[in-house]
């Protein structure tokens, strides 16, 4: 019978991540981590129950594995290496063991998959259930990170993977009430509770973009951000975008899907701006792994974002707070 | 007017804090920190409205000090020096942008005046306030962070700071309304919602002790802590505990006072372990730099917590999910 105490539940949680070698891991004060020549990346993100998920379209594995990838995604938009994760649970009274076993499941699986450890976290009772994870990511030696700036017009915008998936996977879950029966609604659903961080597209991309981004607000609103901080502006071309068979047949044309593809949030694909002279070399590159890489518009002077040549006036994409 | 989207928030929370210069920072998809040479401490923790605070006994820069300070006090207890923080808050609908603006003042006077910088952090929306921080800490060249292994029968248990207090403040602050009025029932409620994490006298401990913890949860269950992780026991003297005038007005007697002490929580002094023959030294230390350090007790063989000669029979301290 495990313990359902505050440390009980800890140990739960901890059981199926990799044991962390000492000095690292849980169960001190802090993690100590040995120093080492590579930069670190750092980023925090949480899940929260009633605004990112909700228990009925969601399962605790679920919530487990999207609280973990959805920071990864940024260290794969810097192209640097998962390292560590830091975690901390929100849980309300009720609980079980079981509950927390199964969060540790979902986040554990991934994390092993990327070589990640989890070092240390804390867990609070709360009024709903939240997942807050840090992590820390290393750069490759002789590398820089890469960030929003440093995009130039002529660049060309590559994205790392399939758009507008991750948004019509949450209209699924909500139409179905969690339960997707056709092919097509479980890829679509499982892009919304199964985020896949491109950590290998952003090693590749770490040796060839000049700028960075994951689309986790919607495409415009991050292509914007790129923009800001890179003081430039960007024209988008729709016809470019890869679209799934599953998105499409669940949009119903390519116009509906494009809708989707241009604010839809959460899919954790990369967006980068590559020097036009190096671009049929990454594509080799990301080929030669297996991973997917499709120019879909360019950088340009002045600070808009331009798609299929009109400046862009609906919203940006998914904001807390509006 | 100062804008109220997401974006907006950030911006003010982060306008009190030092600015912190690249390639660290804000703003970007990650925060990238320079390699260097020094063990890495790392800690996450959070306060929840509810659970940890009321917004009639605290008020907002009280919040962003004290979920500052609980991870401080883990990187005292490890003997680093603070570095860096990430920040994630938890919003309810309504939050205003002078919310946001306390939250960071609180936090950022505190963290500006232990020379860390804040280096990202996310804001959610939320149902109730939340403020869950990770911490990166440096140990000093040529130390070993402190942990809870490593105490030795015959060690002598040391105190930094008044014990029960925080405790006592809650108290205070409940049969209040959060008003405390005579100069003692302030000090009370100041060390339950402005705790001073002991930096400055883990650094000297980082030199001497050969375990230490800080108290969070009770100075019995933390005391316990210790010793399961180096396999000792631990006996303490509660007539060598330092207690404040504060402390010893509103308990009425230094019994009353004892039990808050051996099992308030909230303190956030720390309590070390340190080899007979340094104690004399170590005292010296402490007292050089104006810091407190009291004898409590001492390192014993078996792995009971003895109080005053009795093995504790009470409850440890405050545990989450009791």
């Amino acid at each position: 019978m495990p313990r359902t105490d505050e440390f009980g539940l800890i140990a739960e949680f901890v059981k199926p991540f990799k044991k962390v070698p000492p000095p690292r891991g849980p169960g001190d004060d802090c993690a100590v981590l040995e120093p080492t020549e590579r930069a670190l990346c750092l980023k925090t993100d949480a899940v929260i129950e009633g605004v990112h998920f909700t228990r009925k379209t969601f399962s605790l594995e679920d919530v487990g594995h999207k609280a973990l990838a959805v920071n990864l995604s940024d260290l794969a938009a810097a192209g640097a290496e998962p390292s560590w994760a830091l975690c901390a649970l929100g849980l309300p009274a009720g609980t079980t063991a079981k509950d927390v076993r199964a969060i540790g499941r979902g986040m554990a699986s991934l994390a092993n998959a990327c070589g990640l450890d989890l070092v240390g976290g804390n867990v609070s009772r709360a009024d709903v259930l939240s997942v807050t994870v840090s992590v820390g990511g290393l750069v490759p030696e002789d590398r820089v990170a890469l960030g929003r700036g440093g995009a130039k017009p002529g660049d060309v915008l590559v994205v790392t993977g399939g758009l507008g998936e991750a948004a019509a996977g949450l209209a699924v879950l909500a139409a179905t009430g969690g339960r997707p029966r056709s092919s097509n609604e479980k890829k679509l659903a499982r892009a919304q509770r199964r985020p896949e961080p491109h950590l290998a597209a952003g090693l590749v991309l770490g040796e060839y973009a000049s700028a960075c981004i994951d689309v986790s607000d919607g495409l415009v609103q991050d292509v914007g951000h790129l923009c800001e901080r890179s003081k430039v502006g960007a024209a988008l071309d729709t016809r470019r975008f890869p679209v799934s068979e599953a998105l499409l047949s669940w949009a119903g044309s390519r116009a509906k899907a494009a809708a989707s593809m241009l604010t839809g949030g959460e899919d954790y694909v990369l967006v980068a701006a590559v020097p036009e002279p190096r671009v049929t070399s990454l594509l080799r590159a990301m080929a030669k792994e297996a991973l997917v890489a499709v120019p879909i518009g360019e950088v340009t002077r002045g600070a808009k974002v331009v798609v299929d040549g009109r400046p862009w006036a609906g919203k940006g994409g998914y904001r807390h707070f509006e």
